[in-house]
């Protein structure tokens, strides 16, 4: 890689955040622009703002197949999750205080747990197998007669992992007959990306973020079904059906919708161009390092996710020597980023807490192309090599030697 | 009114929300479109957003005459309010469980109150004047051993009261000596019309919201004295210090600090030219019905409030009509519109609730002119009229008869 060359920058981490769509984006201007009414008031001016915010409500429900009074606007995904788990327990805590979740959820979910158990709820973690996938028979078998509530992602951030929700909230509605507990699936890193029908997947509660789906940072969505009973979590007005008060951010639900349908849009096409992506990006990156191991599930996994581990090495180094050749990608979670304790989800899953620091996710997006994947696998390659000859330079591997091409 | 006329529209609800400021709205889609990468990332795209975010709370804190590690970007002044009541209440439970409030506060303080109750707080609620002011002593006798938290907002935001916050939290440390509660005022309504600097206040905690200043939306933020113990509402990420998980919103971060710019930088010649408006907008309401009233302090008050209530008539009819010629009026808070029950704040200032109805908040703005003061004036008029003519047409006083000139 030539020093004085125009840098190239490769963006790999999707699963962070998106760009914003510039239609959202010009949408999202254009209605602060021209709606400033409190959705609130009784005059013309608050009428429009609801009608605007009514339109976004009912294009968001439309994507999903649901209906609009399901939708609830909130501040990003980890506001949906927190709502999700925090209100629906404390609102049916009197059907009972046991929560199942999964040992990979995002730590937005881990975190609204602890609070929880803080007020007298009682969690069983399951875990999953060696690529992510959670067994069936795990989630039957912690089920109890005072579990009122179940939380599993629809697709993991880290690894990529798909989860088979649709089979999961059958098996528990078969096994619980007349009082089966609520269904919440995290399902921010699936849109655009997996089909998203909470109806055809079976959940009760699902939690969307724009910020992934090339949405605006700082909106999100809980999709609850009608008839769950739910605390709010931001109190003080009536505003969405009295689930989360304050004056309503008109312009970002309509671009949240906006992003959703785009994303909705696009993703079966999507799903098929990335997974051809993915295929290429696994094989031209084994070829570089025999020791390079992929993480979580072949066959279920999110088309665009690619996650990888070098043992011995500094998953912290290598990212920060991709970023100086131009590459954007990420070690562990974007919301762990802060925190350099090992992964959870890389424990879970079954790995050493010393080989773990050796993981890199890329994850590619709408605009990734075949020649972005060439020159991310050429700069991972430069970087091993790189970090190998500042640790033990006598065992860079001769094929990263064939790789170093930048 | 000639129906056939285009219709002109005077916007006399800014309590209510603001359109956004050009300049602001321009900053948020610029930053939108350039600045995408996740604030908790290290890559350079990463660390640039960290960059913005970081000028943001850096302007904003400079606003204020306090640190940028003081400022916790919130989704609203809704959410502003709860984190500082629930967040310093939950964080401070060991030190005691008694909090004080006034009996005017916006409902987002009442709301977080009533949660704290059902987590064993107790609250003295201290009563105000007829003219809204609270005095000193009711809360200094409502001053517990136990009192972790006073809560008395800036100014009312439907009366316009403005409370003598810094003799307020003076007394307070005077009498209680070497453990003073954590003061916090809700400045939801102050910023840009009154000086809005915690220090020279002597509060603890202030709570703001963008979409009252010409900022977006969807926006707020909450001050924080730097050695306050706090407990997050929204939890499982680290950021804004741990205090409010989620991906950031680093555009209306921005569009937040640079409407907080804007307010600060034109409070006193605003104040000024307002206060003017506003005696000429009493003078002219006054000179329409001997039986109109005007509500709150007449000396320490918004500049930009005018609430008036005319007995025996319906404030909802009166706002109907007024919006029919192009005014747009509230009654009661905007936060309570979907909720026709009285104001808990004409209430609390002595109002019997039959009257109460009959009250019409006009507030004025940045745009506002002394010509948008006669249209609305003159539209008022008509619509008591129309009013008094469906309901008792022989009332009908001369005077409002003259003013039938729309």
């Amino acid at each position: 890689m030539n020093k004085r060359a125009p840098k190239r920058l490769v963006y790999m981490d999707h699963a962070a955040t998106t760009p914003i769509d510039g239609r959202v984006a010009e949408l999202i201007h254009h209605t602060q622009e021209t709606v400033f009414g409190n959705p609130t008031a009784m005059y013309q001016l608050g009428r429009e703002a609801a009608s605007v915010l009514f339109d976004a409500r009912s294009a968001l429900a439309d994507s999903l197949k649901v209906l609009p009074q399901e939708i609830i606007f909130t501040g990003s995904g980890t506001e949906s999750v927190n709502l999700a788990i925090l209100g629906a327990a404390r609102a049916n805590r009197d059907q009972g205080r046991h929560i199942i979740i999964s040992a990979i959820e995002h730590k937005a979910v881990f975190a609204a747990i602890r609070v929880l158990e803080s007020e007298g709820f009682t969690t069983t973690i399951v875990p999953v197998q060696h690529d992510g996938t959670i067994e069936i028979d795990s989630v039957i078998s912690a089920l109890q007669d005072d579990t009122i509530l179940v939380s599993i992602m629809y697709a993991n951030n880290e690894i990529g992992t798909v989860q088979p929700i649709n089979q999961l909230t059958k098996a528990i509605k078969t096994h619980t007959r007349n009082k089966p507990p609520l269904f919440h699936t995290d399902a921010c890193q699936a849109v655009g990306l997996l089909p998203v029908y909470p109806k055809e997947l079976g959940v009760d509660l699902l939690s969307l973020n724009g910020s992934k789906i090339y949405g605006p940072k700082g909106s999100g969505a809980l999709w609850m079904r009608n008839d769950v009973s739910m605390h709010p979590l931001i109190v003080g007005g009536d505003q969405e059906y009295g689930l989360r008060a304050g004056t309503e951010n008109v312009a970002f639900s309509l671009g949240l919708a906006e992003a959703v349908f785009r994303a909705v849009e696009n993703q079966q096409t999507e799903y098929g161009r990335l997974l051809k992506l993915q295929s290429y990006f696994f094989r031209s990156l084994s070829a570089i390092h025999p020791q390079l191991q992929i993480n979580g599930s072949l066959t279920s996994r999110l088309p665009n996710n690619v996650h990888v581990t070098l043992p011995h090495l500094e998953g912290e180094s290598l990212v920060l020597l991709l970023d100086s050749y131009g590459v954007a990608a990420a070690t562990g979670s974007a919301c762990s980023a802060l925190d350099l304790t090992p992964s959870h989800v890389l424990q879970a899953i079954g790995m050493e807490d010393d080989i773990i620091h050796g993981s890199v996710r890329f994850s590619m997006g709408r605009s990734t192309t075949s020649t972005d994947i060439d020159y991310t696998v050429n700069a991972f390659a430069k970087a091993i090599d790189h970090l190998q000859r500042i640790t033990t330079p006598e065992c860079i591997p001769h094929k990263t030697r064939r790789h170093l091409r930048l």
